[in-house]
């Protein structure tokens, strides 16, 4: 027998499907790189002084199929009951078109955040629809793309009526009825910044006395109260008001902007999005169009164009933490775009007629389940509601609760002798008869006549949803083929490598995502009793476990929804440190100007003065200036916030100097994980010195970006730090929640345990190796054509490179701009523009990017130094040439082409692929006019044509 | 209280979801047809003489949740053992990422056949490498584009040897290892040509006495015998060697090819096709370059386009039975495209090296688990295998098929005194385990060292999948990219209407497919024991139900695997019911000259003479014609074969009178249901005078076309035949079978039933009302510029509609292939050409279609009509021209231009979306060039190297 068996390990799922480049093709870059093996350029890249002891142990890796068996046995343990515990979370019916053709597909959910409008044009139009519908049934002007979550939400209402209220009172109202994570969320919020938090019922408002007030509509007990009197008073008074509404309420109530709200926020979670036992949902936030520029996270707008046609984009992004960075409306950077594009769809699937049905069956039913409780004798309050009611049950909480949970639903406990209800858009016959056999009544539903019980004044009188797009035709048809259309004009990483610098756009494997869709993870309400959630207790420990291991800290806490909030949640927890220390007098931060705009922008958020660190020549921090003025603020100093490796992409040698000067002057370091790709398996944060920091599982641990969000930002601290860290009403702590879910957003969780799980320690490991080598790949191959910025001490870039490109300017007229949508042209979302550095591009290709890959990106870029060049040696004309005229479409092939180069040049450069080229849906979009002519709802028909001529 | 709830009904799925024009719509489509309402045009269009007595009462439509929740609890009632009996069916591992991109990604199945080519080369591309694999496995030099399951593949190479031999025996061998279904379907299949079946040992072969010998490789036993001894006797004699083969075996033993075999043939299953309690998976045929014009079957070859670049299309169609008739190779028409492109996927995901390290890993366990039922004393057989042993347990049976399954495992039960065990890519060491305590071993795996069991001379020798595409990179981010360039360069259904007359490209909806994902309906083997199956039974019985009720039909057989296979079990079944009243000589079947063309096929493989009918001069059957040859044939006539409505497109008032003047000759009345969207609801075949009719659920039923397959094509039969309906050696029956699995492709049948349960009776019916007046609306917005060929007494059509386009040739020389390309440009697949008049489009929308889409589409005819009449006119040129050089590519739009039109008519005609514009990957497809240089395989990188200058 001469056959041997092979050594290929065909499930290895770390070597074969996640890591890009194949052994045979590693061994070319390497000879590229000009290093001898991968070990060698790891010991050239990053510093023996940080590398961490042991590796990895997570235990053996599990193939695909073992992890989906795995995920289905942890799944199993969650016990999917038909929770009507409201407050703030509901039943919903996502339609299967919805979830196949957006949730499941990676066109969607592995795009990019759409600050590149010309290759963003699919989910910039689906996320307008949102803010049109938003817009439309809170009855206000301006509607923004989603924030993280509703109690988050409140909280930026409150510091966003702070900054727009005319009254000089130091104190915000909470009305009492609003859902207790709301009051929780915006008491975590005030406390730093110093705004007294007064809760109470809304007779007792006193206008004068609060620069803004907060009012829940429906109450989370279920009343529907008209604010516009209270509201009134609080104009008068000069103060801000706003109200937390429900949006399917809404297609029956009286909207918000009619009671003169300013500000109206909520979740569109129950259209369309499933609970995931706290989330990810969108939440939504309008004001008026006078308060657009005060308004907190990303924004649509309308603008054109090049050729003067309708084109979409990002709007007043100069509002946001990566422009304004301290002085930033917030520090809001991912939000919810996945799930307001499902939401949006699930409007435009029931357009306004179906909304209102929807609504009006979750309401009459809510009037049948009372009319059954009254007539058995029970007090139902209140007298009128929308879908939610409260009994007196006395001594008989427990046992009606009980009772509950055996008829297969969830109740929610009410202060000690009450039970509270909420009916939604999934509530059968069945259900209401369930009920009423846990209140020990025999009755059968659809017996009583009922009818509405809204309250009088309250009943909506006015449209929405006018637009035709929520009047299309909706067989499924047009349905399928309209979000085929939209993800058709996007480029996510289903077709091209998305080299983002810092934002780590990598594989999210089909396997890793299929357990989100299963209803064991996401049917979940997320105040579940905990016997009902011990698959995500399981998943929750062991993967909090993993996380520690991986940086060395000592615990996790999954309540942060972004990185952002998670930096906030840090320096929260820093600053509770300090306080149960006697020492509440820190609040001084050193933060690199090199840091990431979020940094700055969360210090403020915790009440810290920010003092800026140089940076020095080589792109490191700059040690003296930064022992100096850790000296200077040495009696205030709460933190330090670096990032590493430096947003320079360079592992500096100096990261432990730097944690021993703030830990001398009694700061704490705070390490920013958005590098962490560079990190895991190699090094760990809490080895550094740091005691904090966050990790971005939507970068390094594989949540995919789903075009702007969801995102998770989990923080690990040191042992000490531990009992600081957020807690939450429901689960308790010592400290304020900063999420409305204890967990953040659990049902993402399952891809970054998938990840781990899969990959194992060593494959970690080795992703993190090849990150780096893709990185010095990118770099010597585009060395000698651009300046590569920053390297370590041995010529070595960590997990990206920057690429100057700011010489071309002076040189051919040529900005990063111009080249960004050149890269269109050629197949490609542009590496991040202009940070850390103005003028230049950061290009991250992540581990999972091919060698093939990696060689069009460079052939492309290349090919744009070529230009470049011809223009500096006057070849080419300044003004009339491929850069200037990028990105090239359609139209402008098809029409009249009097250009100096050819139809060929201009189409299809290097790296663009020839049949499979992608073609951007709009030539360079007008920034400047969109913000100018802020229009950010979609726009009439009439408009469209308009366009077209 | 002013506010009143509103009757919008959000969750009716028939007219909310299924049904494409909305309400107004269908008024404005009215009002241009030309009657006041729907029940007017249904009147004007149906014969009230044909009309069905009772409305259809299918209980109350459940919405897509109710849905989900149903098929949940059905399918929990099947119970998911591993089953390891093997016998052509065998555990796999579908990649996620092919599961998700290929087979829940509406790109990929909502495809239709690529007989355009144009707007296929995705799907070609990928059933191109499917035959790259099975020629590279087989060592033959041809394979085909798949057949519907290996048992039928054996059935078809036997009537391919039959015309490929030159010996003169009437005999035909069949080796007893063969699994039992491929020898219950090859003598099915033999029995109405006269050929003899002799089932022996190898070793009785006498190659004098048959015309060909079919052999299993490795048997069903486990035996793996070399084949090169009789094979090279066989062709002594003249006859043909044919080996069914196992490709997964393939990977380690020597090929058939290299054995001397003409043809091979297997199935694809377990190539990442889960087994799906019998089908749907790609079997698949490859032989000898000499008998390519024998073969039956699809064939994908390699041609050029107008400018010479490589392009794809089907090979060799004068083969099939579309142009053939009575005359083709067989009557195979839908294969197993879907699942063919499935397997071809984890060929690439996995590379010959993959491969062979699963095959290794097969092989393995199971030599150690012969090794350890050895040591205990257990006789196993034979001594070498490849994956499947046989153990002799005597009286214990029984016993140890008990234990395994309390183990959860399927073991097969082989004669009465044996067990056989077929291992696979899914056995784990634990597997190997519970096997042993089956039999009462207690052993641990991994501890034994085993080496090969191979047969020495069976190894082997030569390579396979040298192709670079099964050597691309591995990595899941390529695979994914590869998968959406591929369905990118394909027009499917998820981005425009497909109006294809006869085949009823309507919706295949995201609720109906989803089902059939869950393993509960994917990974059961079709032979487990029924009580694991109880929900399939349910699901069975109620589809059945449902049709018979739809149909008129005393019983329903799910067996047949396409409507060819349905006709084919049809008329067998007739054949059966004549012989068994002692009528063995009615041979004859008259069949209308308008009929599909595998309805003669069918005819003449159950061995009938079949006898044209003429077309009156208005299209319907010539009734005195058909009188005069059924007279004429009296005594001999076995059955009719009619389509209704008729492949005209119109409801034949005669209808009754042809079936009573079969009957009256003694005759069975066969009409094929191809165009059943026409009549659900309305009207019954079985009311009419049918005595059998098949349906094809992938046309009126929602499972979708797949590119090509799969189908279902069950038969539905009046009380007398219902004893002659296929049987099964597993389930029974008195009859033979068609299909390798009892119940055909059952995992494809929860598509159908979903889309029945979600309609509700007044639902389908009124989709049926719809899809007429689609039809009718087309045809009344194309009258005047073009003739709609035959209409209904009252001047309608039914659902499809004959648009004549044989005038251009003389006026302008145009054909209709030009206006099929032309088409193209505007963003639309053809409609069915040149049948059943050549020369003509046959026009379907169905009723999926909205009235948008619908204009569309007229819109782009009447632009074209405009483009002849220019030409027509001397406007335009008659040879340089936007019909002539249909389709237009990028490569027209970027390269110089010197025609006398614009690209802007070129490329964006009236229909084309302007952003979203369709981009066919190639022009137009020469396919002479490619029959003349017939090329099945990949072809090699240089050859594309000189294709691209």
């Amino acid at each position: 027998m001469t056959y041997t068996p092979t050594d290929y390990q065909p499930y290895d799922f770390a070597n074969r499907r996640h890591i890009g480049p194949s052994p045979a093709e590693m061994e070319e870059m390497l000879a590229t790189v000009g290093v001898d093996s991968l070990d060698a350029l790891i010991a050239e890249t990053v510093p023996e002084g940080i590398r961490q002891a042991a590796a990895l142990d997570l235990g053996a890796p599990k193939s695909e199929r073992e992890l989906l068996w795995h995920m289905r046995a942890v799944a199993e343990k969650n016990k999917v009951l038909t929770s009507l515990i409201g407050q703030g979370y509901y039943g919903t019916i996502t339609p299967p078109a919805i979830q196949r053709n957006i949730l499941e597909n990676p066109a969607w959910y592995t795009a990019y955040t759409p600050y590149q409008p010309e290759i963003s044009q699919g989910r910039l139009e689906a996320l307008l629809n949102f803010q049109t519908m938003i817009s439309d049934l809170t009855g206000l002007e301006i509607a923004n793309a989603s924030l993280l979550d509703e109690a988050t939400a409140c909280a930026e209402a409150m510091t966003m009526a702070r900054r727009i209220s005319k009254s000089k009172a130091g104190a915000f109202f909470v009305d009492e009825n609003c859902h207790p994570q709301n009051i929780a969320v915006v008491q975590t919020r005030a406390r730093p910044l110093g705004i007294e938090v007064i809760v109470a019922a809304p007779e007792a408002l006193e206008p004068g006395a609060v620069f803004g007030a907060l009012f829940q509509y429906p109450g989370t007990y279920g009343h529907v109260r008209d604010f516009t009197v209270p509201i009134a008073a609080l104009h008068e008074a000069g103060a801000v008001a706003i109200v937390a509404a429900d949006p399917m309420a809404l297609t029956l109530l009286k909207e918000p902007g009619a009671m003169g709200a300013d500000i109206a926020v909520g979740s569109a979670q129950r259209f369309g999005v499933p609970m995931g036992y706290g989330g990810p949902h969108a939440a939504y936030m309008a004001t008026k169009q006078a308060h657009a520029r005060a308004m907190p996270g990303r924004l649509v707008g309308v603008s054109v164009d090049s050729l003067g046609n309708r084109a979409y984009r990002l709007a007043l992004q100069t509002r946001e933490q990566h422009i304004r960075r301290e002085k930033a409306t917030s520090n809001v950077c991912t939000a919810q775009a996945l799930l307001a594009v499902m939401a949006s769809m699930y409007a435009v699937f029931h357009g306004p007629d179906g909304l209102r049905a929807i609504a009006q069956r979750i309401h009459l039913k809510t009037a049948e389940l009372a009319e059954g409780l009254r007539a058995a004798g029970f007090a139902v309050e209140p007298e009128c509601f929308f879908d939610t009611i409260t009994v007196e049950v006395g001594l008989f909480q427990r046992g009606v609760l009980q009772a509950a949970v055996r008829e297969g639903l969830n109740l929610r406990r009410v202060g000690t002798t009450k039970v509270g209800i909420s009916l939604d858009e999934a509530t059968r016959p069945a259900t209401l008869e369930a009920v009423w056999r846990a209140f020990g009544v025999s009755r059968e539903a659809g017996g009583a006549e009922v009818g509405y019980v809204l309250p009088e004044g309250l009943i909506r009188e006015s449209g929405y949803m006018d637009h035709p797009i929520f009047h299309m035709n909706r067989a499924e048809t047009e349905m399928m083929r309209y979000m085929r259309r939209l993800a058709d004009r996007d480029l996510a990483l289903d077709r091209a490598m998305i080299p983002l610098g810092s934002c780590t756009m990598k594989l999210n494997a089909a396997a890793e995502m299929m357990p989100i869709s299963w209803p064991e993870f996401a049917d979940l309400h997320p105040f579940v009793p905990a016997d009902q959630a011990e698959g995500y207790a399981e998943l929750i420990h062991d993967l909090s476990e993993t996380l520690c291991q991986i940086t060395g800290y000592a615990g996790f806490s999954l309540q942060p929804n972004s990185g952002a909030q998670g930096e906030y949640a840090g320096l929260l927890t820093i600053d509770a440190w300090h306080r149960s220390r006697g020492d509440s007098t820190r609040k001084t931060c050193l933060i690199p100007v090199s840091a990431h705009g979020t940094n700055p922008a969360s210090a403020q958020m915790v009440g810290w003065k920010v003092v800026p660190v140089k940076t020095a020549a080589n792109g490191d921090i700059d040690v003296e200036d930064f022992r100096a003025k850790a000296e200077k603020h040495a009696g205030t100093l709460a933190a330090c916030m670096i990032t590493y490796p430096s947003t320079h992409g360079v592992f500096e040698e100096t990261v432990r100097e730097i944690c021993e000067i703030t830990h001398a002057q009694g700061g704490q370091v705070y390490i920013d994980g958005a590098n962490m790709n560079a990190m895991v398996g190699l090094s760990r944060p809490g080895d550094l010195g740091g005691d904090v920091s966050h990790l971005n599982l939507h970068k390094t641990f594989c949540i995919p970006h789903g075009g702007g969000g969801p995102g998770m930002g989990p923080i690990g601290v040191k042992a000490h730090l531990l009992p600081f860290l957020p807690g939450h009403p429901q689960t308790g702590g010592q400290e304020g929640p900063v999420s409305g879910a204890p967990y953040g957003s659990p049902s993402i969780l399952p891809i970054s345990w998938a990840y781990c799980l899969m990959m194992g320690g060593e494959g970690l490991t080795q992703a993190t190796r090849v990150a780096i080598l893709n990185a010095n790949y990118i770099a010597a191959r585009l060395s000698g054509a651009y300046e590569v910025l920053y390297r370590g001490g041995r010529g070595r870039v960590a997990h990206e490179c920057i690429i100057d490109t700011r010489p071309f300017a002076d040189s051919a007229g040529v900005t990063v701009d111009d080249i960004a949508k050149r890269l269109i042209d050629c197949g490609f979302h542009a590496p991040t523009m202009s940070f850390p550095v103005a003028g230049t591009l950061m290009v991250e290709p992540t581990e999972s990017e091919t060698k093939a890959e990696l060689d069009r990106f460079c052939d492309a870029m290349l090919a744009i130094r070529e230009e470049i060049r011809a223009i500096e040696e006057g070849r080419m004309d300044a003004e009339n040439n491929p850069l200037k005229h990028a990105p090239h479409t359609m139209e402008d092939l098809v029409r009249d082409w009097d250009r100096p180069y050819s139809r060929e040049q201009g189409c299809f450069p290097p790296g663009a692929f020839r049949v499979d080229k992608y073609w951007p849906p709009v030539n360079r979009v007008d920034n400047v006019w969109g913000d100018r002519n802020l229009i950010c709802s979609c726009p009439p028909m009439e408009a469209y044509a308009e366009a077209a001529e």
